[in-house]
C-alpha cells in the first residue's frame, strides 16, 4: 500500500517530510516520479492534472493540502466512491480572521488612501458599530471571522445555503432569504466553498441587491467571481471598491483591468497559508483510519461539494 | 460669569450648539470677538494664543476640547491656581483602539506593501501571537488599545510612569524598568501624554534598545518624536519602519523628509476625532461642577502636566 504526493509546481520536501515524521512507515511516492499504479491507495493532492485518477484502480482517498477541495472536484472523471478530505486547521482559521479584520478596518478607516497622501486630507471614518459587515459561507472560516467581526464591535450576519446558527450573529440561509441578507449587508465578505451552485454567485443580480455604495471582500476563490460585472458595478458606482484576494488566474496576468482599477485592492492570495506541519499530522491521521476502516475526519460531501 | 471658547481656526458652531444644549442659561463669547474679561471664569480651549490668560483676573478653570492638554500645560503664563480639565470620551477611546489595530494588522500583513504590487510577491506573514506589542503611557486610551490588542491574541505589554495594573498584560514603570520593556517589544506605540519629561522620548537612545528590525507607531504628538533619530535608525536598519499619525508641525510640511521615505507611513492624524456632542456634555457638566462648589471630573495633574 502506497501514498502518492501531487503538487505539480510546488516543492512537496516538506510534506513528506512531515508525513514520516507522523507515520514512520509511509511508502511515499511523488508524482509524476515512477510508481505502481496499482499500489496506490491514498493520494495527497494540490492542483492534480485533470484525469489521472481514473488510472488508479485501487484509490480509495484523495486528501486535499489545504481547506478548499474545488481543485479535486471540479475534475468529472473521480470516481464516486473515492472519499475526498479537506484541511481544517486552527491556525489557518485564525489566519484567515486576521487578515480579513486587517480589510475591513483597512477598508473603514480608508488607512492605505491616507498613507503618504501628501494634500493632507483626513476623511470622516466609519466605526465598526455602524458597520454591517456580510458574511457569504457560514462554514469553519466563516464562523470565526463573524466571531471576531462581533468581538471588534462590527454589525455582522451572515448567509448560507443550509441554516446555521451562531451567538451574537443574524443568519439567513437559502436563495429566499438572500435578498433580505444583502439589503443589509454594506461590507459583502465571500468565503464559500466553490461549488458549482456558487460560481459566479458574485454577479451584477446580487450586487444590485447590496445597498448603494456597498463594499466588496473576496477571500475564497476567483471563480466566485464575475469580473466584467464588478467593474461595470465600480463604475457606475453602486459599489464603491472590493479587495480581492483571489482570482480565476494566478497569478493574476499583468494586463488585467484590475491591476490599475483605483476601486480595487490586489493581494497575491495572503488570507491564510496552510502550515505543513498540523495539515501533515491531519492526512497522516486520515490514513491511519482509512487503514484502519475508521471514519475518515473532514470529510467532504461529494454531492454537495464540500 | 460668562463663558469663552478659543479654538481659532476651528468652527466653533457645534461647540456653542451642543453647550447651550447642555446648559440653555450659557452665556457664551467666541474669541476674538468682544467680550469683558473681567466676566469671564470659565474657559473652553483648543491651541489658544499664548499668554493671553494673565488678562482674564477672574478666570478659574480652562477645559480642553480634547483628550490631550498638552497646547494648554505648555503655556508657561497660565498661575498655578488655576484648573485645567481634559475630555474622556468612550467614543474616542475605541476609535484609537481600532486605528491602531488598523495600523498594526497593516504592518504584520504587510498589507499596504501588497497592494496592487503587479509583482505578485506573497511575504511570510507574522501571526498575532508571535507579536510582541509594547505600548507607552498607560492612561485611558493606553489601557483600552492594549485590551483590545490581548483580545486579538497579540502579546501586549505596557509601560508607563508610575505602576499601573491591567488585566492579561506585563506592566512594566518608571526609568528603571524601561529597558527591559523595550527589549521585549517588536512593535512599540506611544500613548504617552505630551510633557517636559515626555517630550523627545522617542529618540536614538531608546530605539536602540529595542530589538532589530522593530516597528514604531506613534499616535501621542509629534514633539514625542526626535525625527533626525528615526531617520537614523531606519535607514541603519535597526528599525523596520513606523506609522506616524502626529507630526512635531500639522499639516506635515509638503518638503518633509518623512514623506518620500520608503518605511514611513504617515497619516493626517485621524487615529480619532473628538465629537463635539459627548465632549461638550462633559463640559457643560464641569462648568456647572464649578458653579456649584463641586469637583471637576478629570482635571488633570498640573504638576504632573496630564
Amino acid at each position: 500500500m502506497s501514498v502518492l504526493v501531487i503538487c505539480p509546481g510546488k516543492n512537496p520536501e516538506e510534506w513528506v517530510k512531515e508525513l514520516k515524521n507522523n507515520h514512520p512507515g509511509m511508502n511515499i511516492y511523488i508524482y509524476p516520479e515512477e510508481h505502481d499504479k496499482e499500489e496506490v491507495e491514498y493520494v495527497v493532492s494540490w492542483k492534480h492534472p485533470r484525469g489521472i485518477f481514473r488510472n488508479y484502480p485501487n484509490l480509495k482517498v484523495i486528501a486535499s493540502m489545504g481547506a478548499g477541495v474545488d481543485h479535486i472536484t471540479s475534475d468529472p472523471e473521480i470516481p464516486d466512491n473515492i472519499a475526498i478530505t479537506r484541511i481544517v486547521d486552527e491556525q489557518l482559521t485564525r489566519d484567515m480572521s486576521t487578515f480579513v479584520m486587517a480589510l475591513v478596518l483597512d477598508h473603514i478607516r480608508d488607512l492605505s488612501q491616507h498613507f503618504n497622501n501628501i494634500n493632507w486630507e483626513p476623511f470622516y471614518y466609519k466605526r465598526p458599530e455602524e458597520v454591517s459587515v456580510g458574511i457569504m459561507g457560514m462554514g469553519v472560516l466563516g464562523k470565526a471571522v463573524a466571531q471576531t467581526l462581533v468581538n471588534n464591535n462590527f454589525q455582522v450576519s451572515g448567509w448560507s445555503r443550509t441554516p446555521v446558527e451562531v451567538n451574537n450573529i443574524t443568519t439567513y440561509h437559502g436563495k429566499k432569504q438572500q435578498e433580505q441578507f444583502l439589503n443589509n449587508t454594506s461590507v459583502l465578505i465571500c468565503l464559500l466553498p466553490l461549488t458549482q451552485e456558487t460560481e459566479n454567485i458574485l454577479n451584477k443580480e446580487l450586487f444590485e441587491k447590496l445597498p448603494q455604495g456597498a463594499y466588496v471582500i473576496n477571500v475564497a476563490r476567483g471563480q466566485h467571481l464575475v469580473e466584467h460585472d464588478l467593474l461595470e458595478m465600480l463604475d457606475n458606482e453602486h459599489l464603491s471598491g472590493a479587495s480581492l484576494d483571489v482570482f480565476r488566474t494566478e497569478p493574476l496576468p499583468q494586463e488585467h483591468a484590475f491591476w490599475k482599477h483605483p476601486k480595487i485592492k490586489i493581494t497575491p492570495h495572503i488570507a491564510s497559508i496552510t502550515n505543513p506541519k498540523s495539515a501533515a499530522a491531519q492526512v497522516a491521521q486520515n490514513y491511519e483510519r482509512m487503514t484502519e476502516d475508521e471514519p475518515l475526519l473532514n470529510k467532504v460531501e461529494r454531492a454537495k461539494g464540500y
